[in-house]
């Protein structure tokens, strides 16, 4: 049993209030207690996304806080495979933590500061080094989707360039201008490729934002295929990836409710 | 143990008999209990289809009911992986639930009950998003037999364009029109694609249908390795695939016991 | 631990005794019981195989009676997965069983009978639908060896065509002079790829049998890979095949211990 | 639990010091009992590279003595998947052992003996037969960094040529001219490729080359699949390699603690 009592129930941190966001340092005032259920499912998508190879040590799931559209919640700094829901912390907007209490946070987690920020319609992040998408980050060949499972790909997938932003950097987003860079190329598609680095995929909620985070895993895998056989490819039509879409919001408690059951199995 | 009891056997719903086919709200009758171990080889086959990595969260696999020809046997709308005894229901060649129960039942079962009225000798049809055939699907490389193991791929693999029938679909066999169509592409065929979407393959019965949507996905990688290597490729003559299948329908049994046996094995 | 008494020790089959090799339906002698650790390897190599993706539900492996050079040691027809030591048959190189007792036996036998009768050095044969192999057997381009565990590969791999020997057949080694056909196609080759099957492997043992053929397995899956690459590729000279092979059949008891004790820890 | 006691900590082997390095035969003092974390880490390295598929049977990993840096400390000659803390022996830099005690021992371990010497800032080293490295190995296509998380991959990746140095040769490195030659291909670079038999890689430390090795595999994988894509790609510019590389030995240890304690947690 996932176990999230000391931060989240039992202690709302209410004596840090701060002044809002800010720089590094402040302490933003909590958004209040998290439902059990929601950090459970926070949990659960780190290992999903382990389980379906998308995530390994270094990648991160966020989702936003329920009752404040300022805060969001993210794990310290661990390999996600490793996540409980005691790991679970809070950031407001700025990507400065509620209640730091000595832990290391992500470098990265401006990613998730800055896209909550830009797409209020967004509540559920996620950044990997997905294997099979890394390949369509450094190709000329644009991602495109091949079945209706990958519908949402049919807006179109672009790639986040640090050199057009900083030049020659470390390639990490590592301050906030990084964050709302990323944020400006992912516009207000549900993907964005970051050149030689992974990529963002972002949803309504985290089972979406998890199915999204693996069949996009699937269709690089299965783009690739299509194209090493020589032929013509057919991919799908903006439209039908609309109408698409449209179905699997209502499907995807299926797979979900099947990934997070062995997820949390596991000890 | 694969438990059924409630459905079939101590329970055959007899008093919920219905005028017949007919639309949605129609209430067909039963086609009589059926046997458990016909029961547990579909739940079997289900698995077993996961373990191969054939089906994920959205396919299905359906029996013919061995007692009426216009009734046949799939599970409630669940993960396949998930299948019990309990969760096997029954369909009119409509469609139609013999007993719903307020169970939530898969959109796509039309498949099954049209390919069921159009093929009389077909028994076991599977509908599956396997990975490695996606590609072959929307490729103007037709799928070509690359072994023995595959000999029933000798015929031709058709391919089935949603855009054909219905323009702009959101690609799903969401009406008896749609599973015509698909049931009139299938043809005379085992096997036939779905562009952009997945496959279907039929056989006389489940070991026969589980091998076959096995090997469809093996054959799918190695003809794409045989093309990747750049050289001229020999395919198996239609001949050689008529005599194969001779020889296969007698030896399934041997990898179908090893198959069911560890499918079963797991909880 | 692995049971071999019924059929090899406590019982030796004295009494069924036949004159010698012969059609199907002769009884051939017992070449005498047999060691119970080299049944274990033969039960060992089934495993390993699997483990490796060698063999699927159809493959076998066999090896030749230590103290009667015309008699071989081969599982009756199972998945090898499956195969204990009570299921270890002997056959003549007619492939005649020496005592069947109403046990179905492989169709494709005398792909080990003829060989062993061929090729004196060689005392176990594995044949196997190994899947990376496989579109070499297709493909005009060549197998050959990409690094120095493969230096068996160094003299060349010649390719089995059924259709030389009886045009379009269902491509089985189903007789004597198919055997034969594929004996003489393999030549003095360590492997010899059948057209649109399988390939088979032959080596003084066990351990380098199964050797052998888990690494054309590797092997094949990197020759692909270094050919997709769309560079130059250099080859392993067949005088460096020559010298590897030295180092290798001193050194291939440490992968075969730990393949072993893997392989029979499971029950 | 990793145990060690009987060679290193209990009974470090003060009796058999020999007159330092020299020919077979010598016996050359110890560098004195080494901290049981440290050879727990060195086991674990191991397993890791086993659980990642970078090794084989036959690969193997060194740590240099951390109180003389004219010894390093490797596994008897063992299956990795099977070293243990007693498995670890002592050598000097000409790879004479210790202390033999008639255990065998690797015949390629001039490999780390000669790269210790050559780079004295170096004092881990991994030798596999890496399988997406390989075919980079016999390619003409040179292996280049594809992200960010292979940013040490920037300075270059260099091929060793056995046939440079002796010829026509079974390919292996037996004696200590070939490790030097190796070590001189090698350079400054943390990773050579020994074509047609594997590669080395080097590091400061042991989370740091299991982390290079994993992720040269990885690098391999998606290069390779890049260029399949067919269009052009942009690798890492050294400038971006050199930035990055300095924020991942900083962020090593999350991964590490991970594969660690995955690795020792099986028996």
């Amino acid at each position: 049993m996932v176990l999230f009592r000391s931060l989240f129930r039992l202690a709302p941190i209410t004596g840090v209030v701060a002044e809002g966001g800010g720089e590094a340092g402040a302490k933003p005032a909590s958004g209040g207690p998290v439902d059990a259920a929601l950090i459970e499912d926070l949990v659960a998508a780190n290992r999903i996304l382990v389980d379906h190879g998308v995530l390994d040590s270094w990648g991160h799931v966020s989702v936003r806080h329920p009752k404040n559209p300022e805060r969001y919640l993210l794990s310290r700094s661990l390999a996600p495979e490793l996540v409980c829901a005691d790991d679970i912390m809070e950031f407001d907007l700025d990507s400065n933590p509620v209640d730091q209490r000595g832990r290391t946070i992500y470098l990265e987690r401006y990613i998730h500061g800055e896209i909550f920020r830009a797409r209020p319609e967004v509540n559920a992040v996620v950044h990997s080094h997905s294997p099979s998408v890394i390949p369509f980050s450094i190709s000329s060949v644009p991602m495109q989707p091949v079945y209706n499972v990958t519908g949402f790909l049919a807006p179109g997938v672009p790639i986040f360039e640090f050199r057009d932003v900083g030049g020659m950097t470390d390639m990490m987003v590592r301050d906030p201008a990084l964050g709302r860079a990323l944020a400006k190329s992912l516009a207000d598609k549900p993907v964005v490729l970051m050149r030689g680095h992974g990529h963002v995929v972002v949803a309504p909620n985290l089972p979406l934002v998890a199915y999204r985070a693996i069949y996009t895993e699937m269709n690089a895998r299965m783009q690739l295929q299509a194209i090493s056989l020589g032929g013509s490819v057919t991919y799908l039509d903006p439209e039908e990836g609309r109408k698409i879409e449209m179905v699997i919001k209502d499907t995807v408690v299926r797979p979900w409710e099947l990934w997070k059951k062995k997820a949390l199995a596991k000890k």
